[in-house]
């Protein structure tokens, strides 16, 4: 019977179902029917370790019985109201992300997940300086949507024409380095010239933002070198530049902080969150807006908005979130496991496996870059990477894989028995790999 | 206690949450606390009928029972899921919504809302075609993303720098014709005519995508006139364009149907839909995919995708939402109220009210074109909206406006008695307006 549900979970899934960022042809996705921090099952019980997080954003862990609760209750008195509307769990998630986020921000503008969270960030640096180019870096990604305003033929579309002026530079990477440095304090120094030789070279009159990841994620966990942000935070002001720093997968406790920038020593503009802020129990992202670009549309109207802003179910499960990751140390945990357990395992690992080039990350939000050899530094193919997937899932450990990584990204709330019994699993997988590719 | 509480959530409505399309000083907006069919209140019992349905999404009305019961279920059982999985109540949502589409649509892409469904419906046209331009109507509203993957650094930046190519034309509107037309057919052919040159001027090889809203929300509310819409099939076939219709708003049985364009004699390639589908209970939107799209990307990577696609709890509210519309016959409410009631109540103020210049629509989908005289039919200004939407307010109506339009456009349950106390409010109100005027 439960084998029956996850049969007919996959038949409906190839049938009906298109996925995202794939040939449609010969999936095979695993069936998940429920879960609890960080383990997930199939309808027959078969139990996965989730060091996927799914797309890191189940921060808080699968089904936290309290984030449950506030969806239920909030379904039961108003699922859903529009944006034109006061409403009580909209302004209270509002107000507890305000309180987490460092002191001086003024409001949050709701959005559905995280690329409108950075469509309208952009769309707000670029009316409040009045220029149009938006500096971002190469490695990155700040979501997939980029056409419809454009489509869109109303007036709507007239202040938003801004599909131009995106320009991109190199950001810090010591690991594969873009500027030729042997250290850290060199790379940083470095990317600092290089990006204020694009700001002059772009032209700065013209440069409405500076959007980064605080820490880059899906593009490799590289935890930003002394100095950079801060440095980066300096040229945005000394050449009148909006600072967006993009929280969509590092913030809300993923590095063991609120926010990952708070390691940093920079305060940006403007702050775009999704994902852990209610680990994706309902689709929201959102902008955490600076007093001074807030002001900017007190008397002007802001031309950007969605159906679901300020959805209650979402701003419910937000308020939820927050409360149980502040009351249960949640955030805490996850800079504790980082250090004690993910970090010295993961160090192990590369000890033995010499198809781990490198090792990055805070938190639980790690990165195992592999090389086909330590010496060149070159990247392993997708067959690599293919075959570990399938070794770790084979040995009930979800991963998540990205280009020549594997990424160490479980829940917040994961335990020092979980991260010894993926150690296993992930000493296992390379063991293998390694002895076919002997 | 109540009134403290409605003055809690205006406090912090206007202290943290920054609002769509709006400029954030003096915002006033009604504290919404709970609602029922096309009933909403305050949490003092303050009773509207909301003949807005919101942002024209809760069509199967405010806190339906069967809905709220679904999402409570999918939130004990699994509340997010990633989308490179395989998930029942995912399966089975899109399995739904093939059922209502016309024979031989063959996948459902899910995403947040409605402007990511158009960015994926015209990445999908422009991958599959090969071209990039997109021809859309300037009366039309499709949504307000547009930068973030041209902000994007990595590899799925390259395929989607489509942040060009969109070009504008005139679709039919006799009230105001851009064509010198004075009849439905006329207007009809002239469209047609207008649009074929556009096709041969941009030059037909390099179109990808037709967009329409099936009738044009926002914009106003326009029926499409007879032939308009099979003429555009027509065109898009002899040009090798695809055909998107945008179904975000006037689909999932604004129109007495499940999807709009089933009156129009036309089939499209790709159908976005957004709103209705679930009435917004949980934000959620899609594209319908024909097979030969489909197809394309059975072996090729399709480079879109989003962190909540497919999201359980959504799908759940999906399923459930259909059903109930099915089985307590929901979507022939809406036709048969539009007939015997909306229709001749509306046609009954055009008769008295010299404001209104013309009434259009169908199902529980009708706008009042207001004007300073009927023969110039020159458009009221903002000023009089706003005394309008202030007199409907205080008589316990949730009005829509937009330009110099009232849309009448009430959740597809609302019933006869409801439709009688509105039709008292508006003529009310356009009384007291008129007569300020006067």
């Amino acid at each position: 019977m439960t084998e029956d549900l996850d049969a007919l979970a996959k038949d409906l899934d190839r049938e009906y179902v298109f996925h995202s960022w794939s040939a449609q042809a010969g999936l095979d996705l695993p069936v998940i029917a429920g879960g609890s921090g960080a383990v997930v099952w199939d309808h027959a019980g078969n139990r996965m370790l989730d060091f996927s997080s799914q797309l890191v954003n189940v921060n808080i862990g699968h089904q936290h019985p309290a984030v449950v609760a506030a969806i239920r209750e909030q379904a039961d008195e108003l699922a859903t109201i529009g944006p034109a509307t006061a409403n009580l769990a909209r302004g209270r998630a509002a107000q507890r992300i305000l309180d987490k986020a460092p002191d001086g921000f003024a409001k949050v503008f709701f959005t559905n997940g995280g690329a409108d969270a950075i469509e309208n960030a952009i769309r707000m640096a670029r009316l409040h300086t009045g220029r149009d180019t938006v500096l971002s870096t190469y490695r990155s990604y700040h979501g997939n949507t980029g056409a419809a305003i454009v489509a869109t033929g109303d007036w709507r579309r007239m202040p938003n024409q801004f599909a131009r002026g995106h320009v991109h530079f190199f950001g810090p990477f010591l690991y594969r380095t873009e500027f030729w440095a042997t250290t850290p304090e060199e790379e940083s120094e470095r990317a600092l010239q290089h990006l204020e030789r694009v700001i002059q070279s772009e032209g700065p009159s013209a440069i409405a933002a500076l959007l980064l990841e605080s820490i880059p994620g899906t593009a490799g966990i590289m935890l930003p070198p002394p100095g950079y942000l801060a440095g980066v935070r300096a040229l945005a002001d000394k050449y009148g530049i909006v600072l967006i720093l993009d929280e969509v997968m590092a913030g809300f406790g993923r590095t063991g902080r609120w926010f990952a920038f708070q390691g940093y020593d920079v305060v940006p503009d403007l702050i775009t969150f999704a994902k852990g802020v209610n680990s994706g129990y309902v689709p929201v992202g959102g902008v955490i807006i600076s007093p001074e670009i807030s002001a900017t549309f007190d008397d002007r109207v802001f031309p950007g908005g969605l159906t679901y802003s300020g959805h209650p179910l979402a701003a419910a499960s937000i308020i939820a979130a927050i409360d149980a990751m502040e009351s249960e140390g949640i955030v805490d945990n996850a800079r504790r496991v980082g250090e004690d357990a993910i970090g010295p395992g993961l160090a192990a690992l590369a000890e033995k496996h010499p198809l781990i080039g490198e090792v990055r990350g805070e938190g639980v939000f790690w990165a195992l870059d592999l090389v086909t050899d330590r010496e060149s530094r070159e990247p392993v193919g997708a067959d690599v990477i293919g075959r570990l997937k399938k070794e770790l899932t084979s040995r009930g450990l979800l991963p998540f894989a990205a280009e020549n990584r594997i990424h160490v990204v479980p829940p917040c709330v994961v335990t020092d028995g979980e991260v010894q019994e993926a150690m296993s699993i992930y000493d296992e997988a390379l063991t293998r790999v390694e002895g076919d590719l002997a």
